[in-house]
């Protein structure tokens, strides 16, 4: 068994758990190093098993180490009731959020009364996952090494006439050159397409004068990035040079505050904050930031309402943005280490 | 209200329910005609609203049509909830296939005492989107069109000394050219390679007398295709050619049986017997096919286990396949329509 399920498993006694029933893909990855799909991972104190099915269960056994690798014959759920019984176990835990209700009724029917299914309120994995290992941060800080080189490539190429979609073409073409391969579908989005945060690439011609906002990140390893850059053409009008003045403002705002101990709530409100006084705050609607590492979205959040506690080895966003409707939209969007005393700006 | 979500409350009333959260992108798109991302969809008998938050409102507003569209302040879950209180229902339906546990304890805690949440177990959704209404079919016919020129192409390119993935970039880059995107990963498996049902693409290159397995879909406006394809370098080995007659006649006997009112497990049996008759049983271990749709795996699922009774309009993959460990695997895939009579190869 590796390190990170050991490190689960060390978590058993504190939760009152004997067992434990991994769901979720990202975790899975996570717990086994492997990429996993289409896989459950049932961990007992002494062993680990992954279940899959006749279509992956070659690939599993050649790449995984320290976990028995369980071809399924029946359903994944039929599959893990059957192991769970052959246990003697009597509380196994779980993610509840990646548990549909279905599973569920059917986990807890197969189970009957021999063992109490015990929903994971904290997120025990995710909690883990937000503490970036130095081997995770190199991925990371490589990825977005990457993300770099694929915006100096766009200042090239985007230029007035070059459509959207033409951009994403050649953007895509660049980055399968490099050998590697979009963390998320990217966002290209010119002129008063800008305005919408999750614009959809369009064949909108860029003109002079337009801002290009691009939202894009690139996976290494299964470790990813996300950052956003703005591309002016030809002029600035006033009105945009100063919004975009402001954004950067509130992100340096926010920034200069993350360091271990902190609450994330407070970095969110920092920004916040900043586009009230300015009287802009219903044009930034969505959260300050979010934790980036197997997914592109994890934790911690970085929103009003995050519980989280900032520490050494987290990875996130900060991406304050002011959206005009169906005029235009400035986002900046960095990713940010948390450091033993303080923080490092990875994408600057 | 367009005709899908006049459909799915006209079933309210057997049902005995009298409002319906749909949680499922898939089936959210399905009942809107509108690509739906990060959204909820509320029923009621005489509405319906689409809850979206800031980053995707302005989108749906400009898309959506005879749906109100509601800008989430808080989480989707707390917003509905707030729907919800606010009217006079008693009977919520949703899917608990696609509510986590953790969504649904929070609906219900915060629904208390005055709605009744109603698992619908029988995927009333799911069943209204199996059977393809004329204009679904043409997108699915359009989308294997298109892959049929895809694999035309790869008929040109697939070379002794060319790797897989540089398979995959060329054929990306041609579907891109096309205007399209692949409905999923494809899968590009050569020589050994091809006995993973899902291979992952890597470097290794093309040898004479090879085979090559290429499975892949296109996307036309959100349907789908699925095709897989044997390409076969040089001289055929006796072994492999056998084994490929043999998968191809075993695809015969399944789809020789398709009709209206058959059931689907047994269609499925008919191709599992043809294997099992040569004791080559072990060597097919997955399901014979499954729908396709806006999803590239929807009901009905053509598998021992299914309880699916074929029905005009529905279209499944049928997929029987040998994998020898180590040495080769042969799937041939098609897409197939069940008609008023009988059926119709869409892929042939």
């Amino acid at each position: 068994m590796n390190h990170r399920i050991k490190k689960l498993i060390s978590l058993f006694e504190e939760q009152r758990l004997d067992s434990f029933l991994v769901t979720d893909s990202a975790d899975i990855s996570y717990l086994t190093c492997f990429p996993s799909e289409e896989a459950w991972l049932l961990i007992f104190a002494k062993r680990a098993y992954y279940l899959t099915d006749s279509r992956y269960v070659l690939q599993a056994r050649q790449g995984l180490k320290g976990v028995s690798v369980k071809q399924c014959q029946k359903s994944l759920i039929d599959s893990a009731v059957d192991l769970v019984n052959g246990m003697k176990i009597k509380r196994l835990g779980f993610d509840p959020r990646h548990v549909s209700l279905f599973t569920y009724q059917k986990l807890r029917y197969g189970c009957a009364n021999k063992v109490s299914l015990e929903g994971d309120q904290k997120g025990l994995i995710g909690h883990l996952r937000e503490i970036k290992s130095p081997q995770e941060t190199r991925k990371i800080k490589e990825a977005i090494a990457l993300t770099h080189e694929a915006y100096r490539y766009l200042g090239q190429i985007i230029k007035p006439g070059i459509t959207e979609y033409q951009i994403f073409l050649k953007l895509e073409q660049f980055v399968k050159k490099l050998g590697y391969s979009f963390s998320f579908d990217p966002i290209i989005a010119s002129g008063p397409n800008s305005c919408h945060p999750h614009a959809k690439i369009t064949h909108r011609k860029v003109h002079k004068n337009d801002v290009v906002l691009v939202d894009m990140g690139i996976d290494v390893q299964g470790y990813k990035s996300d950052l956003t850059r703005m591309f002016f053409l030809g002029k600035i009008p006033a009105l945009i040079k100063e919004f975009t003045e402001l954004v950067g403002a509130a992100q340096d705002a926010a920034i200069d505050r993350i360091q271990p101990g902190v609450k994330a709530s407070i970095i969110d409100q920092q920004a916040r904050n900043f586009f009230k006084k300015r009287k802009l705050s219903k044009y930034f609607g969505h959260a300050l930031g979010h934790g980036v590492g197997l997914e592109v979205h994890e934790r911690p959040r970085i929103s009003q309402k995050s519980q989280a506690i900032l520490k050494p080895g987290m990875i996130f966003t900060i991406e304050p943005a002011v959206y005009i409707p169906n005029k235009f939209g400035i986002r900046i969007e960095d990713m940010v280490l948390v450091t033993q005393k303080g923080h490092q700006i990875l994408s600057r």
